[in-house]
């Protein structure tokens, strides 16, 4: 299967086949992939939440507006997206930076400067705008891996934010969920399955110049 | 290759090789990938600008704080949100989905009433950060794609709008250049691509519950 075939064989699931989960191995390479994700500044202002319990998919059925996937996924990644890009986030990326690849400190005052100040310009809300974008890549990395795997998916942005937010323990004073995706192995008898993607034509989607 | 291979061979490049052009076979292939991208309620709320003239290279170079990568790669591509999500738009939508899967339009009035209803509690502004996260997830295939194509690619957000929106002929009242992606590749004295990758160690970045 090539890569346009995986992509082309993907849909947005509306109901998983309950009884299959997707093997841990394939969980890891997905989210192998979600992390090698790119980032703006390479800040990576996310943190990818895993939802394995039952019991928590349970809880998060009346937060989302469509429910069918929540109740029958194997796995539900949330995507947390994170404001709290202060000085103490940016040296800690700094003195790691520095460990990985063998960089005195010193030597990278300039582009950590250059970072600082960009980000300082930024009002919290700006930089929530910024994170969610950057949500948006891994969201983008992880179907795609997950086609590849031949593991089915659909991206999920109709819950209820106040709602997720409690479930998951997330500090809304930094951080929200940004995006979801549910994962699993489509239901035979999910009928969107069978229907022609829809797409704009490409002289719709596409100018050269 | 496998595609993490790809991902872990990607990095932002600094500099491309500037005698080296992207084959039209693969772009056309890396384009497929983006028009594949899932988008929400399906709406592809953007269009790419595929620049491939060498005068708008130039013209484009001081529109960005970052100018080698747009004076060496071999195509620019940016993608443009669009927030006149109105009636319209969502009309011919529905026009085409009834067209391409052969469904009465009658029949699909339902699901249009719930996403032009959606669609009009939000603002102007509110639907431009909707359609930028969508574009992002194109931003996200192109670069999962252009990997596996052995492409390489570096995202770009570093630009001065009003310069770039300007050159490129956008209509500001509806759209505006969301994100671009320079595409060709590497040129071998770009260092960066010798780093090791630096990211977050995967107890920062995942939560298993």
């Amino acid at each position: 299967m090539t890569y346009l075939e995986a992509l082309n064989r993907r849909y947005s699931v509306k109901k998983f086949n309950k009884e299959k989960k997707v093997p841990a191995e394939l969980i890891a390479n997905i989210l192998e992939a979600a992390k090698l994700s790119a980032s703006s500044l390479g800040l990576q202002p996310y943190e990818l939440i895993v939802v394995e319990s039952e019991a928590v998919k349970e809880q998060l059925i009346p937060a989302f507006y469509n429910p069918s996937q929540i109740s029958t996924c194997s796995h539900l990644i949330a995507i947390v997206s994170k404001n709290n890009i202060g000085s103490e986030y940016i040296g800690s990326y700094f003195n790691h930076i520095s460990e990985t690849r063998e960089i005195p400190l010193e030597e990278l005052g300039p582009f950590r400067q250059s970072i600082s100040s960009h980000i300082d310009r930024l009002s919290e809300e700006e930089i929530m705008i910024w994170a969610d974008k950057q949500s948006y890549i891994v969201l983008g990395n992880l179907m795609f891996a997950a086609a590849l795997e031949n593991v089915d998916t659909c991206p999920m942005e109709g819950f209820k934010q106040v709602e997720i937010d409690r479930i998951l323990n997330i500090d809304i004073t930094k951080e929200k969920v940004a995006v979801t995706l549910a994962l699993g192995y489509r239901a035979d008898e999910d009928h969107f399955q069978r229907f022609k993607k829809v797409r704009k034509p490409n002289e719709h989607l596409f100018k050269f110049i």
